[in-house]
């Protein structure tokens, strides 16, 4: 089972104009602002209802979030959701043939355990899976 | 504010073969099936921790779904931001020049009030807000 959407991340070229916008959308400014240079981006992060929108601006060309915007453009990059147990939803996928890009060694903002599963298995939906520490 | 991630819009070009992926993802089968004629959809809704998954595959060549996936191929086309006041949300989008595609007129699953918001306002994302009856 999913616990909820802990986040949508969202890939934007410019934070300032993009936390303008959300900030509007959202009715509050952003609840938190980080820098995560292992994956070369800075954040702003929204909350809404128990969830969060993460907006995601590269600090390098060769970051994903670049990459991801070279390609597709601007928009939504991934939908992250809260587990218990990060090794069991990792069973659960492996069987049922849900490609796993980067297991539970990785580590993602505020030292959560995390997942990706690939888009090619989800009808082109990347998926983050989280449980936090 | 917005109260709640209400749901995510997925794209999907086989919603049988997306709904046998996604049960495995959420852990259950969809809580909810349903066609939509005006829209030229067939959707399966899968509930997450007060929010849902709406897979959504066209039933016509000219179903905006269609167009979607002929544009971008499959994946996230929207999200679904409940809100208490629909009409007080939109006031707020065009006081911060978020542009409205659709207003308050029309009709969402289950006879909810919903408007649009164009993607190129919120850096390609296509937000829906609704307002539950």
């Amino acid at each position: 089972m999913l616990d909820k959407i802990d986040h949508i991340g969202i890939a934007v070229r410019d934070l300032d104009a993009a936390m303008a916008r959300y900030t509007a959308l959202c009715g509050q400014a952003p609840g938190h602002l980080e820098e995560v240079p292992s994956q070369k981006v800075k954040v702003a992060m929204f909350d809404v209802g128990g969830s969060r929108l993460e907006l995601l601006m590269a600090t390098a060309p060769d970051s994903p979030i670049a990459k991801f915007i070279d390609k597709r453009g601007e928009g939504m990059h991934h939908i992250c959701f809260k587990v218990a147990n990060l090794e069991a939803a990792l069973a659960r996928m492996t069987g049922a043939e849900i490609e796993i890009v980067q297991g539970a060694s990785g580590e993602g903002v505020g030292e959560s355990r995390v997942a990706f599963l690939h888009p090619k298995s989800l009808m082109g939906v990347m998926v983050e899976l989280v449980e936090q520490g």
